[in-house]
């Protein structure tokens, strides 16, 4: 069994990963999180992309480590805002994690455009890095629209005001498994896969 | 005497555009703020830009009272957030208007951004739109970077924490007069100034 380390503290996306890799059939590899190795001084994220962000973080504790270490950076990328939260959609209010100043204040930035104008994507930026140094980093993009009100109670982040092209639910109304399906992250975890695979080789 | 209409209940927008035509000698032209004219219904922002604001509301003012008018959006643009606040600029908090939380939000989302990355400009566009429907419109640039705390007490919106190109004060910290030989908008209003001595035939 080889351990693969992910590098959040979020249980909920070691939940997905673990999911996704059931899903997908990968075995042979135990996904572990940052609360299951002794602590080591994270860096800021302070890339001006995703996936700076990404390897960075799973540069830091794949040397800490020593383990083969998956980090991603997500983010919802606004049309109307040229982009942005974009890499600072988890400190958006200027309070770092606090999803719901987070959204409350997209809503209001977001409250006098029209609808026609009300396009966003959630990217994902997903990079494994290997004890040796060797990177490999993916993106995966989930289109949409923001709502004018919060729907759902699952997910996290902006999901409750998300709705997905080709749907009408939130992706907060969507059950784990329609998310993973077609997810900004499930998209970036599965192009990672083959590199996965062969760890478990 | 020929009276031209500046679109603005901001009474400081009013004293610098007659600072400046005074200071370009331009005579012959009063103007006038919304203030001294019948009230009318305004059109909220909604435009993607900042010359779509601007015509649009120097268009109604046009209409609504049968004089020239002129009308300006402004805002800064900041290089790590893909130019935004940029027409979100007044209403960034998601409050319309609230200075002091729109510049706390943007010091906050600009935190963990390193100095070499603040870069910024102060975009102001200026139309003139005549009762016949004619339409000029102008955009000034200003240069420079957002700091990490507040200064000066002069200006308004974002001066305090912006260092323009080849300063180490704030905008906030120049002389009105200093201000609207660099600023944005003094060069925005600079570009119409032709169109204006047009009128003042």
């Amino acid at each position: 069994m080889t351990r693969v380390l992910l590098a959040t503290r979020n249980q909920k996306k070691l939940v997905e990963l673990r999911r996704i890799l059931a899903a997908e059939g990968v075995t042979g590899v135990e996904v572990i999180g940052l609360a299951d190795v002794p602590e080591f001084p994270e860096a800021p994220e302070t890339g001006a992309t995703f996936e700076e962000n990404a390897v960075a973080k799973a540069v830091d504790a794949a040397k800490a480590t020593g383990l083969p270490a998956i980090a991603d950076d997500s983010g919802i990328a606004v049309d109307a805002l040229n982009g942005m939260p974009g890499v600072l959609s988890a400190r958006w209010s200027g309070k770092h994690g606090d999803d719901q100043a987070n959204l409350d204040l997209l809503l209001g930035q977001l409250a006098d455009v029209p609808d026609e104008r009300r396009g966003a994507a959630f990217v994902s930026a997903s990079a494994l890095v290997l004890p040796d140094g060797a990177e490999t980093v993916v993106r995966g993009e989930w289109r949409g629209t923001v709502i004018r009100e919060e729907r759902g109670a699952n997910g996290f982040g902006y999901d409750p005001i998300f709705v997905p092209e080709g749907e009408t639910r939130t992706s907060a109304e969507l059950s784990p498994e329609e998310k993973d399906a077609d997810s900004h992250r499930g998209r970036a975890l599965r192009l990672l896969l083959p590199a996965i695979r062969e760890l478990a080789g």
